[in-house]
């Protein structure tokens, strides 16, 4: 086991299994593009430990509450972390996280998606620690998400190491 | 002809000319910005062949529907292929994708912005190969894009050799 | 004073004081993230030369005309500057701008966001000369940003030397 999920076991979290699509749905792109020491996450939601989408679904606040909003951008980073443990081989292998980006599916009026990703920031630099964890970020509002989904994460990283 | 272009030619389609933008619109910015082998994609909307903005402009379902949002997002990869390829001289010089993001003029409920996007991801794959074209991907709803286009791609990749 | 803080001082510009967050709120991100000779810009607003949040909030062009956006979007670059300045040291370190990615807080309507980013990117050009200057760049309608700002940017870049 990685230190990094040593570390969020500890914490109390685990990362799910992969994704499980719902019927019909192709993904024809990577949720993890790896190249040289370049690593690249695409856009993950929440998803329960068994790998299918995470409820509830909707716009911040008016459908899902600012807490429930918080509980999803974690469980979409944890989504995002067992992506890159699959490509990757190892989460010790992430040298620097570069970006996070936050998508929060808002109500035209929220002006809090800062506070939505807090949390998933803030157990990202508790588990990876301040210097690989430090990351730049944007969260902002969007008019509507794939899945109706709360919330949705992606993010660029360096990691150690060649590609097998 | 790059080998990119004959299996886009193969498979039907063509790269649009330069963008004509409008009367009075000024862009001071790069359509694509090389630095080293490093290549970044604006967003670029569907063009019709002769590189004026192809219609139609709305948002999606309610103005556009799912099917004409796909075709607009072909259109959209195009463009940006064009661009790549006045700016590096040949698709055939492309390394690897590495991310595609995808911004759908969504209306706030409308779910299938992955679906509008998989048709442009999938033509990617198949014109530059699996481990080319792979691409990190996030495709979500925006309230507004620029001209009120239904889709706009952008992207970063990698490519070989010096740039002139 | 770095050469493009003199180039800014002569166009009338000044950088602003680091930002003053609003009471209670945390931002578990770095304004940049700096790793190697590469660097990331957090999402920034406009700031008053205090640092202190600079008005007018709202949704372009219903609460925010037009020019204050594009007033608000240069505000948003220089705030951007200074975080920079603060992390690398000197501006002039800045060897390449490669992306920019222009947040508009837009009515579902409103198909100016390029226009909004405009002044900003010509900005960044005069500052910085057109072959540091070049930048990809997207800017698209959000259907909300923290704080209700009007206009939020983000960037990435490269930076010449070893970081202490």
């Amino acid at each position: 086991m990685s230190n990094a999920e040593r570390r969020l076991s500890e914490l109390g979290f685990q990362l799910p299994r992969p994704a499980v699509l719902p019927p019909g749905v192709r993904i024809p792109f990577s949720w993890v593009r790896v190249h040289g020491s370049r690593a690249f996450a695409s856009g993950h939601g929440p998803l329960a430990p068994d790998g299918t989408m995470a409820g509830p679904v909707g716009q911040v606040p008016s459908e899902v509450s600012l807490e429930q909003a918080q509980s999803a951008g974690v469980l979409a980073l944890l989504s995002m972390l067992s992506s890159l443990k699959q490509a990757i081989g190892s989460l010790d292998r992430i040298d620097a996280w570069l970006t996070v980006t936050g998508f929060v599916n808002a109500a035209p009026d929220f002006e809090l998606t800062t506070m939505v990703l807090n949390p998933a920031s803030e157990l990202l630099l508790e588990v990876f620690g301040p210097e690989v964890g430090a990351h730049a970020r944007t969260a902002v509002g969007y008019s509507t998400l794939p899945f109706r989904l709360p919330v949705v994460i992606s993010a660029e990283l360096e990691i150690a190491g060649a590609t097998a």
